[in-house]
């Protein structure tokens, strides 16, 4: 179980993590060549770091996300068996994964990080997501649908056939990313989000802001909820 | 057919709706991260929607737009038999999905569709598309062009080998709309327009303006019309 | 010759330049919803403008370029026999095709073409391709180098499996004019200058500029010197 | 050795410059059609460079980059045998690839390269990388973490089913590109940075500035380092 899903889980997410938070520094850090690449290459960023987090974790289903992983629970998928002993190892690898590639990212950018011309906003967003208009319904919903997109079209992937293997994931996260990320930044991962909200708040970076810890419960329960939601609902409407 | 046809069509044209509806609404509307996207964001959005669209209907052939259910028809597919009854079944999937899919977006961008900074236009835009300038004849003849050339291709993709899958038809919608949007905001699909200016009308949005129905026949008569045209020109080229 | 050749050549010709011609009236002229879409957006709009075009010339092998075609026979391609007669089979329907698609994109942005707001060298880019700095040997070895790149490069396409089909192909233009475009706008290809530069100078366009001949020859000239050295070139490095 | 390896390294590398060198030149020098295409832009037409590329070298398994050759190596590929005789053809084909390729890049933009409206450092930036914050610990660590993920991702490719092809190798360079680029620019490459750094040395361009001789040992080492170590974890991961 370690090295058919705890090692591919964390360095899969290890990747997404270094590879999503990697993009948002760029176009929004100070001093960077990514500087005015704007909401657009931010979205294929992190489609992309999608893409490359799945090949890596692909001997073990490339979940890289606690939501998908309850989803596909939640759809009937029994994970190949031990589904409650192997439930806990893959959330416990994607968030571990996902501490060490905001880490990782830190690493990158740490100068950009400290320097006095990044805005202490923008420095949380490398790591962690926020809403533009903060309201606890709303900012749930938001991600309850996003991820339930998310989850069900996944499910659905498995029906038709491409050669399209890692990519249709990835643009299917560019999609949920231009579409519906705009109000709370898209988490739809609770990995995604607390794994670099810890880093955020732990790692020493000059000029940082709180680790808005008082909203970090939506990005992780809005996406559980609409995990379920979405293996659930591709199970009744028979797209297993 | 509830659940080969009816709903399939119902659910992929509700995502399609959703995340078509989500796009413009993060790139249009006040206080989102989507600002500044674009419209070659907006334009891939709307392409990726279809993606996701096609696999959450692919059971039913994947049409999610009365102008390609009417173009394959005109182009001699039956449908696989019982066409007569069919092609009401696909319709009224269509316009319910679609209504239901705006009502989502709305659902998920609902502050910032009452924000005040947010423009009228703009929360139309979300909904419905609508001419830049307004001249009948040209309005609806650029809706025929583009729609002709969705249903051309479509039909053509059949004689072509590719493991694409619904990649080809989303890269067709991103390349009908990066190229032939300007004019009117590709509609190319009645369902995709009518059902969400319903939703437009009938929903609470705050400082919202009229739905424009003197326009609401456009972009359901021209795709009509584009796709018939594309179904039959395909036969009589010998692509299907 | 007529339906395995000449008409797939002329309509994969007329919808690639129905959406080429299409997406630069898009973000360049007045009164659409495609300003401020800028280079990359042409320069995708151009590519799934080839995507689609091939696949409506598949059944011909889709050139739809005279320097892919002169660029095959180079190469030792001879076309399935019959080569002196299929090439100007193949060229003029590139030729006429051309002419009609650039056609189609007038009547889609006619009002937009009319409109006072829009620059006169502007209308002439939605048709015909110019250098930024018009200088006689380097624009036409910069088109020389562009269509040598192009061509060499399909043929290598026919060694490597992959299932990406015409998308191979739409990435590769996208490729070159976001590369090697920046100096003359990237023709490398004969018939996608000269039949809409034909059409600029017959369709009745208010506020044009003259059609700019003088410098009409090099995109003929160029893209078919590069053609002929990229297929000589493969032929000669075994990538034939 | 020279057929099967030299030539194609040579001619792969040569393409991957030419295309990659010329996306700058487009967004960044004065007189041409790309200006305003931003990051993005130049993102993926680095990534498309590396498509094209990767289509020519096909025949001597496309590494065009000697952080791959060695890489590999490390990972335990022997290359086919001869291992120790192989390196240096691959690598001395790659340095003469990307110095001829910046050549020809050169040649298309020449008149732009010579314009006094172009900047200085944007006329460098079209043949080597530089750092955004200089400081040598931070840009090698990142040219190390950015060629580690390029190497062990390339390598997890192999055990990843898809149709792609050359595209996976093209969209994971977007996406480190995209997402950790941002500090230095994204050698991740050594003949990619020094074949061109010779050429921008000696060749004739008005107004250039220095090489920046004094940072070109960074993205020499950085990226080896992390290709080796890239090849190590792999292998030590179970990835080959």
């Amino acid at each position: 179980m370690f090295t058919e899903i705890f090692l591919p889980e964390l360095m899969g997410t290890a990747v997404l993590l270094l590879l999503g938070g990697g993009v948002v520094a760029n176009v929004l850090l100070a001093r960077t060549s990514g500087g005015g690449g704007g909401p657009l290459m931010i979205n294929l960023g992190w489609g992309l770091a999608v893409f490359a987090g799945v090949y890596v974790a692909y001997r073990s289903g490339a979940h890289i996300n606690p939501a998908v992983t309850v989803g596909l629970v939640a759809s009937g998928d029994d994970l190949g068996g031990d589904t409650a002993l192997k439930v806990p190892v893959y959330v416990s690898a994607q968030l571990l994964g996902a501490f060490v590639g905001a880490c990782l990212a830190w690493l990158v950018y740490r100068d950009q990080l400290d320097h006095p011309d990044s805005d202490a906003e923008d420095k949380l967003a490398v790591f962690a997501t926020g809403p533009q208009i903060a309201r606890t319904s709303s900012n749930l919903l938001t991600e309850v649908v996003a991820t339930f997109v998310l989850v069900f079209v996944i499910i659905a992937f498995g029906r038709t056939p491409s050669g399209l293997g890692p990519l249709a994931v990835a643009l299917l996260v560019v999609s949920i990313g231009a579409s519906l990320g705009g109000p709370t930044g898209y988490a739809i991962n609770p990995a995604r989000d607390l794994g670099p909200r810890v880093a955020h708040f732990v790692l020493p970076i000059a000029g940082k802001r709180d680790s808005n810890w008082s909203y970090s419960w939506i990005p992780v329960v809005g996406p559980t909820i609409g995990g379920i939601l979405g293996g659930l609902v591709a199970a009744a409407a028979n797209y297993v």
